[in-house]
C-alpha cells in the first residue's frame, strides 16, 4: 500500500487490520478508523488545529491520578458516557432507570449497619435515606448490597478532601433487611461543578458551557440473580436539572428530599432540627441466564 | 434536557454547544460529537469494552514527555496524520509530496555548512545526500533552509539514544547556495519500528499488525514565500515500502540510495570505501497570497 491520499487512505488502514485475530476487536478499530477518518474529512483540520488536538488529549491523559480521571470527565461531557449506558440498559417494566457511574466510587467502602449517619463530619442539613429493593416483578430482594455516595454541603466529595476530612465521608455500603428495606442518615447534598480546573474545564469554557450538575445522591445496588443497577437519585429542588453537565437526568430518577419538621424521624430517631427525607424504591434487573 | 435516550442524546448534546463562541470551534465539536456518537452507537460497546477505553487513552497520555508523543503515534497508525496531511497539501504539478512529520522533529537542529558529515559518531555505511531546491517553476531557491533528520543503522534516532551520544546526531540544518544546492554527509539509514512498548504498541499487537517503517530521510525545507514543505525520502532497496506502519510512503518519494564505489564523491571528498548517495529535487508550492 503506497500512495494514499485523501479519499483512499481509510480503506488503506482499515486493510491494514484485516489480520487482527479477535473478531470483536477488529470490528472495533475498523468502525473507529472509518468514524474517525469520516471527522477529519468533514471539519478539514488545519495542521495547527491537529496539534491542538494531540496536546488536549496529552494533557487529558497527563492530569489523571489515582483521584482524577479526566477522559471519564470528557467522555461524561461529551455525552458518551450516557449513551454507552443507555446502549447497555435497555430497562424493562419495574425496573430502575440508569444513570453514569462518575469518577467519585470508591470500591471499598465502609459496611455500616441500617440506621447508621455517615455524615463523617461533613457539615449540612441532615438528610435521612429509606429505600427499598425489588425485583423487576416488586418481590424484595433481602440481602441486596447497596452502595452509597455523595457530595457535600459545597458540592465536594469526600476523596477532594481527604485531608481535612481524615477518611471517606458521605460513603457507605448496606445490606437490605428481609423486607429489602435500608435506610440511613448523613447530610443534603448539594449541586456541585465537576473538576473544570483541567482540559475538560477550558472544553466547557470555550463553548460557554457551565460545569453543574443538579445535587443526587449515587447508589449502586447488587443482589444475586440480577444486574448490578448503577444510578443517582436527583433533588427535585435543586438548580441545573435541565442542563446536567453529563447529561445524566432522568425524570423518573429524580424525587423529592422532602422537608421534615423536628420531632421524631421514621425510623425513630429523635431530631432537633428539621431535615430532609428522600425515600425511593430500586428496582433491579433479573441478570440474562448463563449461555 | 432530561430523559436523553440512546437516540435522542446526540441532539441534545449538539445543543449544549450552541453557545459556543467561536464558529470554526462549534463545527468541531458538533461534527466531533456526531462522528463519536455514530461510532458508539455502531459498536456497542459493553461497559467493560468503554473503560478500556479510557484506560487506552489515560495510559497514552501518561507515557508522553519531553521526548515522546504517542498520542501522535496513535495518529499516525490510525491514518490520521496522513489524512491530514493530504487534506492540507493538495499539491501543485512540480512540488514535492508531503508527509508525516513523525515525533523525532527537533525546533533547533544545529546549523552546518553545506559539505559537512553530521553522522556524530553514529556508525553505518556512509551517504551523501544532494539535493536542489525549487518552486514549482522549477527556478532554484537560493538560502533555503534545509532540515534533516534521519535514523541510524540500527533504527534508532539521536533523542532516543541522546545519553550514549552526548548531543545530536544524524540532524542538521543546511541553507541551498546560489543554485539552490545544498549537501551533506552522513550514514545510510535503516528502517525501523516506532517506539512499541506502549499503548500504541499493544494496539498493534493486538491486531497483528508490525511496527516497521521503510528506511528514509526527513526533511523540512523553507523558503520566502513558500510554503515550508515537510517530507521524507525512502531508500528504494528497504523493506517495508508497502506497508509503513504510519501510511507515509508516497512513490514520488521513493529514491534509490545508490551505491556508488571509493573513490572521489561527487563533491569532491575521497572516499576510501564504498558509500551510498541519494540525490533528490525538491519543489515547494508557492505560499497563497495573504488576505
Ligand atoms: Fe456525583
Ligand atoms: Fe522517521
Amino acid at each position: 500500500m503506497r500512495d494514499a491520499d485523501e479519499f483512499s487512505i481509510t480503506r488503506a488502514v482499515i486493510e491494514r487490520f484485516a489480520d487482527t485475530p479477535d473478531p470483536r476487536l477488529k470490528q472495533l478499530v475498523t468502525s473507529l478508523v472509518t468514524h474517525l477518518h469520516a471527522f477529519v474529512r468533514e471539519v478539514e483540520p488545519s495542521f495547527a488545529e491537529w496539534r491542538a488536538g494531540i496536546e488536549f488529549l496529552t494533557r487529558t491523559g497527563q492530569i489523571c491520578d489515582a483521584h482524577r480521571q479526566e477522559f471519564i470527565l470528557l467522555s461524561d461531557t461529551l455525552g458518551v458516557s450516557m449513551l454507552v449506558d443507555a446502549i447497555n440498559h435497555r430497562m424493562p417494566e419495574g425496573t430502575t432507570e440508569t444513570t453514569v457511574l462518575g469518577p467519585f466510587y470508591v470500591e471499598a467502602a465502609p459496611e455500616h449497619p441500617n440506621g447508621a449517619d455517615i455524615a463523617g463530619g461533613l457539615a449540612g442539613e441532615p438528610l435521612l435515606v429509606t429505600g427499598t429493593v425489588a425485583g423487576a416483578d416488586g418481590a424484595p430482594l433481602p440481602g441486596a448490597v447497596v452502595d452509597v455516595w455523595h457530595a457535600d454541603d459545597d458540592g465536594h466529595y469526600d476523596v477532594q478532601q481527604l485531608e481535612a476530612l481524615g477518611g471517606l465521608a458521605g460513603r457507605a455500603r448496606f445490606r437490605a433487611d428481609a423486607a429489602g428495606r435500608f435506610h440511613f442518615w448523613s447530610i443534603n447534598p448539594k449541586h456541585y461543578p465537576i473538576p473544570a480546573d483541567g482540559p475538560v474545564g477550558e472544553m466547557l469554557a470555550a463553548t460557554n458551557r457551565h460545569p453543574n450538575r443538579p445535587a443526587h445522591v449515587h447508589f449502586m445496588i447488587a443482589a444475586p440473580g440480577h444486574e448490578t443497577l448503577v444510578t443517582h437519585v436527583f433533588a427535585q429542588d435543586s438548580p441545573y436539572l435541565d442542563s446536567d453537565a453529563v447529561f445524566g437526568v432522568k425524570t423518573s430518577l429524580i424525587a423529592p428530599f422532602a422537608d421534615a419538621p423536628a420531632g421524631t424521624a421514621p425510623d425513630g430517631r429523635r431530631m432537633e432540627t428539621p431535615y430532609r427525607h428522600l425515600d425511593y424504591r430500586f428496582g433491579l434487573k433479573a441478570a440474562a441466564p448463563r449461555a
